[in-house]
């Protein structure tokens, strides 16, 4: 039941409207794993530089997170640093340095090979099927793109999607993958180009879920404030295949149930800086959460009577 | 259980980046009215003018639609020009003529004044006071409102909060309203304003309800395209309406069912043009359209199961 993710492991200098933070620990594999443990062994695939601090090492073994793939090479691990509009859903990337990531090519060890379930986070369509092929007979695959693979990267990706049991998005990634601008018909021309279930972020407006024979649809967890919304849609991967390989196998409900505890951790991570809130939750939190959201949405409500 | 709908009867002109449609019947009331009429009898109180075609008379006629409220003067009936951009959450007013609703100050019939339930759609809070004043003992007051009058006749407006049950609003106005960015943190201030329930529609995005002891969130119900967008939040309040006027008492689980009510209707609005969508629509439709958000948002799916 473990998974394996291959992604980034990088420090992230963050400014928002309202304070920032500056070389924390970030990276998608790293909001993914802390997300994914709460619901199935998980093991990074990645490499960091030589200023990686012992201290990060041990918040993920800490929380039984493999980390024997995490690679150490020389040089400064990977950067990234990103300014917040007050618009939260907008963001610029004031500079992105690879550093150790630009030559990094994973050899997974004996084992992984063997996983059965493989999270290909955003890194290029070139690695993430490079890593792919060192896997002998994975049961899902999930994989997360972004815009500018889709611009400059399209051809690998599209020989990748069919390799795909999962395809995550967001929005403005959908449109430009399919061409179409209106999301249902973008999701469903997405399936068409290989993978079996599409999902689609939208952020604050939720998630869309296309597979062949249905649609689920789920709005955000309505929260009052959002500190930092980086890291949200890896954690938000990262609960939604903990919960896929702890169950073993792919049914629409596992999905559907899949999605939401992503939604879940999701809306933590968005409450602090970095992966703050993410090392600080509890199973208690998620499952309180779980059963608020399930709250939240039911058209049936059935607990609260007034009047 | 008859619902009194209070707003404007007019002819839209409406361009949108892929056909448009000129004088086809529009409004508030209209659109309220030939979606209420699915759930429950309702009465329409408003002014037309001389040139407001029979045939428009006699389509609410058919349709069970009290019409003796709907008052004729001299002149030309009010008119709205609008025009969508290519994102159609974004509209242009062209140009706006009162005409004969100008120096419109509704009467309600003795019987009117007696009834249960009360939709204020989007006219003046002067308006929608005058009108409340003369009814006796109404059991849900909802109203509408838009930034036009939150900035304008705030005073009014904020004096007639306290005798809602219910207010609908969309997200601009609802932090228009609220001086609250967050919309969770907009609705509960609203709510502090007077309302029981707060309705945040959101168009694409979906609905928020906000009460005393609850949130409840709801997507839209996906679309491959979008005609018109034009009077699909009225359209959704009148359903939401009818389906409480139908149950004769307020719930939570009763408010909850309307909204998606609300949004099966909404969604069916914008297919065509005008009201011509909701004029040839069967209670199997709205059946048909009602289980199925159903299913789309049905976190326990359990009736496919793929592998």
């Amino acid at each position: 039941m473990s998974i394996i993710v291959v992604g980034t492991i990088g420090y992230d200098t963050v400014e928002t409207q309202h304070g920032g933070v500056t070389d924390a620990l970030g990276g998608s594999a790293s909001f993914f794993a802390l997300a994914a443990r709460f619901f199935s062994p998980v093991s990074i695939v990645g490499v960091v530089g030589t200023d990686f601090k012992p201290e990060h090492m041990r918040l993920f073994a800490e929380r039984n997170i493999d980390v024997r793939g995490l690679a150490r090479r020389e040089g400064p691990t990977f950067r990234w640093h990103g300014r917040y509009h007050e618009d939260m859903n907008v963001r610029d990337t004031v500079s992105l340095a690879l550093n150790v990531f630009a030559d990094f090519r994973p050899e997974l060890l004996p084992d992984q090979r063997r996983s059965d379930y493989i999270f290909l986070a955003n890194i290029s369509p070139d690695l993430q099927t490079h890593v792919l092929e060192q896997v002998a007979s994975p049961k899902v695959v999930a994989a997360d793109t972004m815009n500018h693979w889709i611009a400059n990267e399209r051809q690998e990706l599209i020989k990748l999607l069919p390799r795909l049991d999962i395809l995550t998005v967001n929005d403005e990634e959908a449109r430009m993958l399919s061409g179409e601008h209106n999301l249902v018909k973008a999701g469903r021309a997405i399936l068409k180009m290989g993978p079996d279930t599409v999902l689609v972020k939208r952020g604050e407006y939720g998630v869309l879920q296309f597979s062949q024979n249905s649609l689920f649809a789920v709005p955000a967890y309505p929260l009052e404030e959002v500190i930092d919304p980086t890291g949200a849609g890896d954690a938000f991967a990262g609960a939604f295949m903990g919960y896929i390989a702890r169950h073993g196998h792919v049914t629409e409900s596992i999905l559907r149930t899949g999605v939401v505890y992503g939604t879940v951790m999701g809306s933590y991570v968005v409450e602090q800086f970095s992966v703050d809130r993410l090392t600080g939750l509890t199973w208690e939190d998620v499952e309180n959460r779980y059963r608020a959201f399930i709250e939240l949405t039911d058209s049936h409500h059935s607990r609260w009577m007034s009047q």
